[in-house]
Formats: structure tokens, C-alpha cells, sequence
């Protein structure tokens, strides 16, 4: 292996692992985890993203079932599928494709999905439970699917500066939260932060979650940062992530690539939570 | 106001500003709001601090309620009381007065308490609702009480850096939560923080919570910062904050009294949750 490809942290081989071990588990069990999938309308992204989970699931072994409505459902309907899915109980985890048309309140939805089946782990309790280290949370697939790699890696979040610049609800926080745990100091950056280089270049990690092509650049990191890059933006047909890749892999630093690192470890940490929601249920 | 005044940030008078404003609100209410303080055993300490409890209630307009159990209560029994709580309509809050014996798990009476009823905030869910930013919280009361003085003082978290040393449940990280949602650049610190100078020479606010008496002194910090001291360590009768009080005041930069504003702001916001409770009921 060539210094060039040491130093990239590809979450795709990260999955795979975590995919065969689920299903090695599932395997040797009589009963297969059932995941419900409910999609409202039918937005392009929307469905692929779904079509890779089914992928993953059956190729895991989990019993997966997608259960569509049009667009124009409204919010009560939507509600009532949600307490159907709640109470049935040969559904161990199931999640809301998201995003859902603007007649319908995200929050009151994922608020009404019962915490122990809110595979996609959006619920303030499953949230919470993240802040507080009760662990039978069900984390958030990308944050989640961050530790994975780290821990894949062997890198030890513990004694670590780590950096988060974004503080969205499914990445910067949560992801923040688990590494205060894992008792990293941990720096949370916004859009507003002033002089962020000194941060950044104090930073044992660096987590980019903004949707800024390009913003992360050698000169504002140092040579032993190690990058995880989950910006994603489309300009032009093209995948941009939130760092100078080309450059930063040139100055030795360990790195992500973007696309398809962040993809392929929130789809394994989706399958993941479905199989603990399965084995929290016995 | 000569100018060393002008440097302390007084909690006692916050506190003061809120039980007033609390006591107006009640006193135009038909109904009253409704407390419950569940305690087991008779710890000291635990019934100074319902005394303190009890007194500011009533002084608001709070109608209060102790229900006492012997120190050997069941864990089961004490669950009964919960569900209890919980149905009794006429209850808008209660708290189980923490520490418990050790025969009984804190955890699952937590997790038991109805998040709506929660007002000393330490259900997952509502440590959940401040990481997302869903302001029907009930948030834990020390945070909540630092947020009111950081308001009273009119100093703006946007913009800021700040530095949080100690990262417990209840003072850490949700005061580390709702200073991100406030678009502060926030870094939590802990014990095992490498060069914590790096980062307290930085922050423009310093926050420190970890029982480490006079461990923040006049070198570690810059002359502009301004510290809120929520250290409380008792050695030899006497009270110790975490900073060097004495010192940092001369230096010239705003810090709070240790002891006295934690206190004072907990349980004004203890009363201002319960009220909270008893008009999200409403």
C-alpha cells in the first residue's frame, strides 16, 4: 500500500465491514429485523437514496418493505401510518424519508415516531440520549457512521482537538456530542466564527459539515490533521466537498474523499440501528 | 457603581428579576401553577435545598408539595409514584430530588418522569430539544439560569467564543448545546485537555464546571474574558469556586461569586420551567 492511499480514510471499505458483520449476525437468528420505509411523493433523490437501502438491507439479511403515499397526503394521514407502525409489532425500526413536502411539519412527524423503532435516530429522545451517554440511543446514521470510521481506523478520539465547523441538527451536533464523550475537546465552529485557522489549525481532527466548496484549504490546517469531509454540493454536475482534497492529500494529511464515504457509512449505520432496535425488542 | 461592582455578574439579583416576573404572571392567573418534590431519605443537604425550593415557590405563587419516602423505599414503589405524577392532571411538574440511595437506579426514574412534567430538565428528551433547538424543552436549570444571566447582562453569546471546562449532564454539555444554538463558537474542555491555556487565553467567556478549586487563575485568561464560575468544592467548611476570584476580579475582568449565583438562578429557574409546565399545559 502506497503512502498516498494510507492517507485515505474510505468509508466504503468502513461499510462493507460493518455490512458483513450484520449479516453473519442475522444469519445465525431464526427471526430477520424488519425495516419499513414510508416515502411521501416521489422525489428523484429521494428514490435512490431508498433503492441503496433496500440494496443494503437485503444484502444484510433485513426484511425491508417500502410503503409509499402521494404527495398530496396530508399531515393527519401521514400521523395515523406512523401510530399503525408504532404499534405493529413485527416492525423493529422503520424511518420517514425526508424531506416531506412543506404542507407537512417534519418535527411533528419525527416527534410522533416511537424512539425505539426511530431508526434514522432524529428523535429528540434518541438525541438526548447521545448527550447524556445512555447508549441504548439510536444515533443519528452520519455522525454514527463517523465514529465507525474512526474506530476503523484506530483513531482515539480521546486526549484529540477536534474541530466541527457546521452545527446541523444530523451531523455538527450530534457528532460534537459523541466526541465530548469519547472526551475530546471539541470545538464547535459556525458560519459566524471568527479567525477560524485558529481552530483549525490547532485541530487533531477536522470535521467539515457546511456546504462550502473548497473552504477548508492547506494553509489553514496543519500537516497532522486528519480530515473527515462531509460537504456536499453539486455545482455544474459536479461532487464538491468542503475541502481542497487534491491539495490536502498532497501535504500528507489523512483524508476522506468525497463523494461517497458519508453515503456509504449512513447507510451501514442505518442497517446497524435496525439490527439493535431487532435485538433491543428480545 | 464604582467599577469592581460593575465586574460582578450577581446572580442573587437575576434570580431576583425572574421570581418578580414569574410572581406578576401568576398573580393575573385564575389557576395556579402546581410543584411536586419527591424525596427519598433525609440527606442534609437535599432538604436544605428543598427548603429553599419550597420558599421561593410560595413566594411566587407556585403551590408546593413535599412527598417524602423512607430511605429504603423500593425502587418499584417509587415508580408507582412517578406514574402517579404523571396522571394527576392537576400536578403541572414535579422533580425526584437527586442523589438517590444506591439501591435505587436514577436512570430508569428519570427516563420514567413525563418530559412535559420534567422541570429540573433531565429527561433525554428535553436534553434532546435543546441539541435540535425544539424550545418546548424543559431545560435543566443550571444552564437555563446561566443563559438568563448571560441575557440580564446583556452579553451576546453570537459571535463569542467560549470555553465550557467540565462536560457533566446536568451543567456541561447542555449549556454547551444551547450555546452552539446561540452561534457561539463553543469548545468543550475536559480533564484530559492538552495546553487548556490555548483555549481559556482565546474565550471571550470562560465557563467552568469542574470542582477544581482556584484552578482558573489571572495567567490562564485573557483581561476582556469573563468567567462564570459554577465550581463548588468545600474544604474545610469553606466554599471554593474553580477560579481565582480574588485575583480575576483585580485583573479587572467579570466574573460571578462563588457561592451564591448558581444557586439563586437554579431554582429561579426551577419555578420558571414549572410555570413553563403549567402553561404549555394551558
Amino acid at each position: 500500500m502506497n503512502n498516498t492511499r494510507k492517507m485515505i480514510l474510505d468509508g466504503k471499505i468502513v461499510a462493507q465491514a460493518i455490512y458483513e458483520e450484520i449479516k453473519t449476525e442475522i444469519s445465525s437468528s431464526s427471526k430477520k429485523p424488519k425495516l419499513w420505509v414510508i416515502l411521501v411523493g416521489n422525489n428523484p433523490s429521494s428514490l435512490r437514496y431508498i433503492k441503496q437501502k433496500q440494496k443494503w438491507a437485503e444484502f444484510v439479511g433485513i426484511e425491508f418493505e417500502l410503503f409509499s403515499f402521494e404527495s398530496d397526503v396530508s399531515e393527519k394521514e401521514l400521523l395515523e401510518k406512523v401510530t399503525f407502525l408504532n404499534k405493529d409489532d413485527t416492525i423493529h425500526g422503520y424511518i420517514v424519508q425526508l424531506p416531506l413536502p412543506k404542507h407537512i411539519n417534519e418535527k411533528n412527524i419525527i416527534n410522533s415516531i416511537l424512539p425505539e423503532k426511530d431508526v434514522d435516530g432524529f428523535h429528540p429522545q434518541n438525541q438526548g440520549k447521545i448527550v447524556i451517554w445512555d447508549d441504548s440511543w439510536m444515533a443519528p446514521c452520519t455522525p454514527a457512521g463517523m465514529m465507525e470510521l474512526l474506530k476503523y481506523y484506530k483513531i482515539d478520539a480521546l486526549w484529540k482537538n477536534i474541530v466541527i465547523i457546521g452545527r446541523s441538527n444530523i451531523v455538527g451536533k450530534p457528532i460534537a456530542n459523541l466526541l465530548i464523550n469519547a472526551s475530546a475537546t471539541v470545538t464547535i465552529c459556525n458560519s459566524k466564527t471568527q479567525n477560524i485557522e485558529f481552530y483549525t489549525k490547532n485541530a487533531d481532527i477536522i470535521i467539515t459539515a457546511m456546504g462550502a466548496p473548497h473552504f477548508l484549504t492547506v494553509d489553514k490546517i496543519n500537516p497532522k490533521s486528519i480530515i473527515l469531509d462531509v460537504g456536499f454540493t453539486i455545482i455544474d454536475e459536479k461532487i464538491y466537498g468542503d475541502s481542497d482534497f487534491e491539495n490536502i492529500i498532497k501535504n500528507g494529511n489523512a483524508i476522506t474523499p468525497v463523494p461517497g464515504w458519508v453515503w456509504a457509512l449512513t447507510v451501514s449505520c442505518l442497517m446497524k440501528n435496525t439490527l439493535k432496535a431487532f435485538k433491543n425488542r428480545k
